[in-house]
């Protein structure tokens, strides 16, 4: 199992540097100021340096949805009960549910795996990928075994195959668990040596008092279990979720497939975190979408190097992020395709675009 | 003329209280933890609000963009000549410009009005509102008569007027014109009382010396005409630019028709300013899009107690925020329209509701 996820790793590349070239060049020439259309610009180019194409649309959109229970929650870190896992688990195969709803309307596909609803549910549209039925109660015991870490995160890789299989033009990484805000902020404090303090939050609006036990119970498992911050799965498997080691291995499992694939929320970005840790070159695979309400969103993301887009004061995980950050994408992917360049297309003579040059400056 | 756009301001109504009520409560309903999709929540009450309709759906989306040139370009404010006010005008109309290249992948309709390019053109498709072949130069005298003013404004009523004939369900106001980040800094800076510094950027990019002269322009200019900041079409005519006029208009327009409608970047976020001094409850029509890299954006956004959706650093205008708007507030309307309500299709027991309710609290 080590060896098969040290196997995906090694066959993770960087982007295209010929393709990404072609692309600055391009950008470079289109009828505008340059630099005037800032992370559009960005986006298109590390686009072409996936692909290797420097025209590309997203036509095929998918959000995978990572499932799973966590044994904490009998601490009391979450005001919502384990139910809910299962229940709108299902109904974001009907989509009902916020983030699925949205999917719909842009016609973006979703799959939900369940890595470990503790529940029971009917349903066969949830791809049962089941390792256990949810994990431990990391308060008093590792969340999960080392292997188990592991095959989760294989059933993530197994996921991004099968985008690719499909044709999908792009990911979106999203969940769907009780008390994965606790795990998220106890993975994101060993990692990044933050104090608990500065990563953790209420989720949804805890009250004063089960905020401070959840901050205590954070605290209380990560000097029991010591996990060791330079081996991811270790923290993983300690402190971690079933969901988060799944959305891991998407992130993983996407940039060996050469996805681009979209991050969401509070903890899809510390899975994202996971993933670059394991593999830093997984990062130019990497794009995010909103700044989660989260307090510890934004901690990752600097962690990352990443700048979110999206100022929505959003916290409702589920990937309801991706449908909106897939549409920016577009756009990017619109203007590298539509618009006219100087001198040509654009009837702007080569006067101006020269002088522009030479004074590196544009100024409307 | 003045009466006429008093008439105009005094039948824009406000927000229907009723249907805003209506939607604030499907709203608390829906299967998610209270306020967690935050600004999209937001959008969907107050489209309520306007449409008088708790769901809503924006299908017929129209970008009007104001093509005027500036006379203070004679002074070295900005680095691009005039001619391209004219050609990038017919450009949009063919989809080859930024925004134009984005809004056609999105199936957004594009107006391009004329309503002072100074440059000769041949395009049928170019609305000719022509006030004059561009302002006059600020630096020296009034860029424009009070009357001239008032009919620009009159224009961009009239667009509303269309849009709304039209059967158009959100408008995005954008423009084309060189020298109107200095226009509209100029504008700012007397409506706000902020200094030239603080409302004063580079534009595209300007060196350090035409960056020190377009700053000096602005200054002079207010120090010579003394615009009277409590009146707006005062600060307009002297300093300001038959886009941002026409732009204002739009505005005004689209709150008397009950259309929401989108600011884009600097120079638009200027004119809903001016729209807003002019009649404040037009305020509850404007959706603000990205946050533009051009220093002055932030400054009105705070007068006008916006904030940003989106943080993509462009700062090409144009309206090539509006599309990527477009789509955040139609996800709005899939997640108010879509999603289950506790209790009913969400299958999420009533207990369970009445426990969040009862701790007004909810964490994930």
């Amino acid at each position: 199992m080590e060896n098969e996820l040290k196997k995906v790793i090694g066959e993770i590349r960087s982007l295209d540097a010929a393709a990404v070239e072609e692309a600055t060049r391009r950008q470079a020439g289109l009828a505008k100021p340059p630099g005037s259309l800032g992370r559009l610009e960005d986006i298109s180019i590390r686009l072409a340096g996936i692909t290797g194409k420097v025209k590309n649309t997203l036509e095929k959109k998918r959000i995978v949805v990572l499932s799973a229970d966590n044994g904490v929650i009998e601490e009391g870190v979450s005001a919502t009960p384990r139910s809910v896992t299962a229940t709108q688990s299902v109904n974001m195969t009907r989509r009902l549910t916020g983030m699925s709803s949205i999917a719909r309307h842009f016609g973006n596909e979703v799959t939900v795996v369940d890595v470990g609803i503790a529940d029971e549910y009917e349903c066969d549209e949830i791809v049962n990928r089941k390792i256990a039925p949810g994990t431990k109660n990391f308060y008093r015991e590792p969340a999960m075994t080392r292997e188990q870490a592991l095959r989760a995160i294989l059933v993530g890789v197994e996921q991004a195959e099968a985008a690719k299989k499909d044709g999908v033009d792009v990911l979106g990484v999203g969940e769907m668990g009780i008390g994965n805000t606790s795990t998220s902020s106890a993975v994101l404090c060993v990692l990044t040596g933050l104090s608990v303090e500065q990563v953790t939050g209420r989720g949804g609006g805890l009250t004063d008092e089960a905020f401070a036990r959840k901050k205590e119970v954070i605290s209380h498992a990560i000097e029991l279990h010591k996990p060791d911050r330079d081996d991811v799965i270790d923290v993983l498997s300690k402190v971690g979720g079933l969901d988060i080691c799944a959305m891991c291995g998407v992130f993983l499992g996407a940039a060996r497939e050469r996805i681009p694939v979209v991050i969401d929320g509070f903890i899809s970005i510390v899975a994202a975190l996971c993933a670059a840790r394991l593999c830093p070159t997984a990062k130019e695979y990497m794009f995010p979408s909103h700044a989660s309400f989260e307090v510890g969103y934004m901690a990752a993301a600097r962690e990352l190097g990443l700048e979110p887009w999206l100022l929505l004061g959003m916290r409702l995980g589920e990937g309801s992020g991706c449908p909106i950050a897939f549409e920016v994408m577009e756009a990017a992917c619109a203007m590298m395709n539509g618009m006219a360049s100087f001198g040509e297309e654009a009837n702007i003579d080569d006067g101006y675009l020269d002088e522009i040059r030479a004074k590196d400056s544009f100024s409307v």
